[in-house]
């Protein structure tokens, strides 16, 4: 019987280097002969890109309800799980993503308040029992973050989606919710300290993949 | 202090005549000094028909998995009581409603086979305890609603979108659904027959609306 595979979720707020960091876990996975898919949320299929694009657009026409945001985002997640996420787990591949329902504790439940409770309810109507197998939490302050964004936007010009246009009290409420989600379910979760040269995470990343990975080879 | 509007929805399966018989009910209202707007689910504001158009597109890149075509029905519905039809509620402004819950009962419960508790978990998520006043069901043989639909797309060429893409059977447990909801529900929901020429239903509408409405008045 086809073992399944492993699921890992890459989280963080915006500016702690997820998407590079991205890669080194996947090719560390490679590395080691592992097949594996690289994923995204909000997103990930055609379809849940076009949810994420309604997600993101700024608030021009008018401002996108908090249940409506939290109800698209789990729209979106039930057709990536539906449609890439489990397909690839039965077959035995691995899935990396970027963002998974810790992005939504952190962003929906701290950044706007949300209650965590009605959160779990939706997590537990779409998930039905699946959560991931590790979560790599990429950390660091905000005020070091928003650095790293700033010269990010001086160099591309401002093309700041709905989130990142939040300010730094949403932030900081996020990081904080990011946190306790991660002290609440060690086993699961391991927090990263990603302020640090890219080297030196990616090195402190390794060394969680060997610590936490390993033992499922 | 204003007396807050009422809440009125037109339920029915395609071809039942809806659209037509909506203008009646709002030209009824009108006509005897109530202000009231007119609106339709999904969508109703900006943000909701966008939702709404992800929901009708045919089904090209890829299925939408039915847990996320109910939780993209519930988004909108999230959207459009917020910015619509709460706010004019409260401001003593009457709502009719082009479908509502019932339809997402009867498409994704009677029509895509979704456990009824799972729905309801989602319209307790939503409403939050708000519901129709009044809804009038338009009821009639599926055979008798898909000849008129027939007509239709002879007369405009076929657009149907991914719902009126069904087949037979899908109708008919969508107005069984229907039918079982207005029987759960005798004092809100109306069944009006509406196989019948257009000026018999809109009397038919029209005695309803004297019955359960004018004691509002």
């Amino acid at each position: 019987m086809q073992r399944r595979g492993r699921f890992i979720t890459l989280e963080g707020g915006e500016g702690v280097g997820k998407s590079t960091n991205l890669d080194g876990v996947t090719r560390w996975l490679t590395e080691r002969g592992i097949e594996v898919i690289r994923t995204r949320e909000p997103g990930g299929t055609p379809r849940a890109e076009a949810i994420r694009d309604l997600l993101l657009a700024p608030d021009i026409d008018e401002p996108l309800d908090d249940d409506a945001e939290l109800l698209l985002i789990f729209a979106a997640r039930a057709q990536h799980l539906a449609r890439k996420i489990r397909p690839a787990l039965e077959r035995g591949v691995w899935v990396v993503c970027d963002r998974f329902t810790d992005a939504t504790f952190a962003y929906q439940g701290g950044g706007r308040g949300i209650e965590p409770a009605r959160i779990a309810e939706l997590e537990r109507f779409v998930q039905r029992g699946l959560e991931p197998d590790l979560t790599l939490l990429l950390d660091m302050p905000v005020e070091a973050a928003q650095r790293r964004l700033q010269g990010r936007l001086a160099a591309s010009g401002d093309d700041r989606d709905r989130f990142e246009r939040e300010r730094a009290d949403f932030f900081e409420a996020v990081r904080e919710a990011y946190l306790s989600r991660a002290a609440a379910a060690p086993q699961r979760v391991a927090i990263v300290d990603a302020d640090a040269p890219l080297q030196t995470v990616q090195a402190r990343l390794a060394a969680c993949l060997e610590e936490r990975v390993t033992p499922w080879l």
